[in-house]
């Protein structure tokens, strides 16, 4: 480690108070993309962020619009033409979380209990995206330069699986031109272990509609000769599974490869027992297909879940109808070499295959992303390595991360350079879940690691 | 027909645009028994009706309190002890409606279309029980007396399965005392075709909630081995029918009686066809159990039914959570000697016993109501045969409700008379469903019925 690098990173500590209360106010702004009546929520949190990253000196800062939520962009170009180009791509916007959802304190309000601090977004992904932008800070700050180039990202679509995305990269390559993309939207399972996540699962999110009447019919009068669109629905969702647990949908495996000796080992080093999973999230049981270990179901293989289901009266007391519909929104985890188009139209044809003739079924596609997967052996890997071990203080592990950013797959093939996950966040974090929260001491952590990151591939 | 009757039967014709008026008020209070939100209007509505009879000149007008909603009562004793006293029954209370189920126009503000009146509670059962009422007027307006004593009783729960009305009932048994009860609840298929409905299903309603992790879950890090709350729920739903569509609770028929071919010749006389089945409901084809024709499986037939379904993210745009847990509200249609205690514990040790151990299953109950059945040869049933033909112009048939109207076996039970059900509805009327209306003719007709029963029945 330098000097400057030295003197950035000490900077950033004596600006914990300001960097923090800048966050809080990120945490303040539901950003929440699924839902169009916080559209306007949305576009406030971008426009934060593009006067925040020109207040520091980025130059071509814009919030650039696209057909839904708009994307932020910022680059400080100074290294010149010789250095490397970092990319830096993370997201703004955040899932929904209500207090009814069993929230402590205000989502949207941060409270900081035991060094961390409690809000929807502090981990997923306002906390770990900011961390780039405050190293990048702290190099301008103490060294009127960072050792390279570095262009950010930051759109807000994430969390409805980036379907706009794409289509900017693609008409931005020249602007977005860079060497390697580092991405910090992922976790490791203690402060000690921090993780490089070298593989993402993708997605294919559908929603299925069972019709039954026109309209909510009386029980007694109708009942016993209409197909109860609830049970129906209940029907065919249950045949999307195998008595193992397996999934059953035809063709649904057809494309995943087998898990060799070397990456079970791999992941076996990394594997939870039962009794820590139930501790994690509470269930009575583990759940699944016997023949895969539970980290390795949780990662490595593709899944289905039921996200949501409704039909009929669902308040207090008593009605006494037969709905007139049924729907779930249904989401798979794709690995390996599965399609997400190709997965789509298995489930489609599949569920319209078992559709009962007394109702009417209709099957959506609501979002697709391809899964990823990067070697650890490339050059921006073991320089994510380095930088952990200056900078954080522990080596990392490599891990498979069992969720999805859809764009990792897209950026990796369409600007043709690795993509480096290093997650700041902790697996406990409750991310999607009520009392999100994030440490503190992590992000003081990240934000060393993200400077010595900048100076390690410099190096290159 | 006396003179007496005409002239009370004329006076009413001439009364309409006043008596619906009237009923126009009613139907403005929301008296939703189901919703603790509103039950202000519930009592609202009670002392609305105390009022109203009070002012008619009725005798012990009261709002009589319960456990629950209160009940209404008054008495017109005026006919002296030998004079036979009809007991009538009714409920002011109605089941939700809002506009996003579909209506039309507001549901608590009264629009006539085509003769008809539109709003929740329009035939069920404001629009019938308010029958009895302006008939007794009509007698009183015009003869100064009516040829029997009536005494008339509504609750408030009917739509919550009247859990404080038996207890009621058992409480004030010399109050209530009568020779007969009619209650008008009920409808017939065609105005040309009035119904006497001699039976009725009973009903046990229960609620199963499904407990997986302690809250919602990241599905992309611990999908795959987490058993999904709404997968578990939609399974345990599944095994609630045979392939053959019966219901597979074990114990469940071990008390329903068989259809004697007797009692099957009289039900095939209102069958319907799957053509006008599929007409009435929008259904794409007709479902149940093969070996019962139409009408026996929606009348004579117990069956099960989801009456609504939880779980989960429902609102817009994807959500990849894996839910804490799922619910639904499931209610059977009880017939013959069904108990609906013994059904209670049939579901609940069932799906009890099918729970499986990587989720926590429960299974509470919300009401129960038994089954009811007299004979059509009944004195009081020939006199309502009678009052049909001479006040609404058409012979009754004899029809099973597929409904339930929990009170009248306990009504049977406890004071030893007889039900007779004289509905005034049509079937088409939409009751319980969106755009619920009355024929505001069939209101007119029903009160003239009303007038010629008084009379019939003081003749027995």
């Amino acid at each position: 480690m330098s000097n400057a690098g030295d003197a950035a990173r000490s900077w950033s500590r004596s600006q914990s108070a300001q960097f923090q209360e800048e966050l809080f106010e990120m945490l303040r702004i539901p950003s929440l993309s699924g839902d169009p009546a916080f559209a306007g929520d949305v576009r406030r949190m971008a426009e934060w962020l593009a006067n925040h990253m020109a207040g520091l000196g980025l130059e071509k800062v814009a919030v650039m619009e696209t057909a839904g939520h708009p994307v932020v962009y910022g680059e400080w170009m100074g290294a010149g033409e010789d250095a490397p180009t970092l990319l830096v791509y993370g997201h703004y916007d955040v899932v929904p979380a209500v207090m009814e959802d069993g929230w402590e304190t205000d989502p949207f309000e941060p409270v900081v209990k035991d060094g961390k601090v409690f809000a929807r977004g502090s981990t997923d992904d306002k906390g770990q995206l900011f961390i780039h932008i405050k190293a990048l800070q702290a190099w301008l700050e103490t060294a009127g330069a960072a050792p390279i180039n570095v262009k950010i990202l930051l759109e807000g679509e994430e969390e409805v699986s980036s379907p706009n995305l794409a289509p900017f990269i693609k008409e931005h390559l020249d602007l977005l031109r860079a060497d390697v993309c580092v991405i910090s939207d992922s976790s490791m399972t203690r402060i000690e272990e921090p993780a490089i996540t070298h593989s993402l699962r993708g997605m294919t999110y559908i929603e299925v509609h069972v019709e039954g009447p026109r309209e909510d019919l009386h029980s007694g009068f109708f009942g016993g000769a209409t197909h109860n669109p609830a049970l129906a629905l209940a029907e065919i969702i249950t045949k999307l599974f195998n008595e193992d647990n397996s999934i059953a949908v035809p063709g649904f495996y057809d494309d995943v490869a087998p898990l060799s000796d070397a990456d079970r080992a791999m992941i076996a080093k990394t594997d939870i027992s039962a009794d820590e999973f139930k501790q994690a999230t509470g269930v009575p049981g583990v759940w699944g297909v016997e023949a895969f270990t539970i980290k390795e179901r949780v990662s490595a293989r593709p899944t289905l879940e039921i996200n949501g289901m409704w039909s009929g009266y669902t308040g207090p007391g008593p009605k006494t109808i037969i709905p007139h519909s049924a729907g779930a929104k249904i989401s798979c985890r794709l690995v390996g070499n599965q399609d997400p188009e190709r997965i789509w139209e298995c489930l489609r044809d599949y569920i319209e295959s078992i559709a009962p003739p007394t109702v009417k079924v209709s099957v959506s596609l609501l979002s697709t992303g391809r899964p990823a997967l990067f070697p650890a052996e490339l050059p921006a890997m073991r320089a994510a390595v380095r930088a952990y071990e200056k900078g954080w203080g522990h080596t990392p592990v490599f891990t498979r991360g069992g969720g999805s950013i859809p764009i990792v797959a897209d950026i990796a093939d369409m600007m043709s350079i690795p993509v480096v996950m290093m997650g700041y966040g902790l697996d406990s974090d409750g991310l999607h879940s009520p009392n999100e929260h994030y440490s503190l001491e992590m992000f003081a952590r990240g934000i060393e690691t993200a400077i010595v990151y900048l100076e390690e591939l410099a190096s290159l």
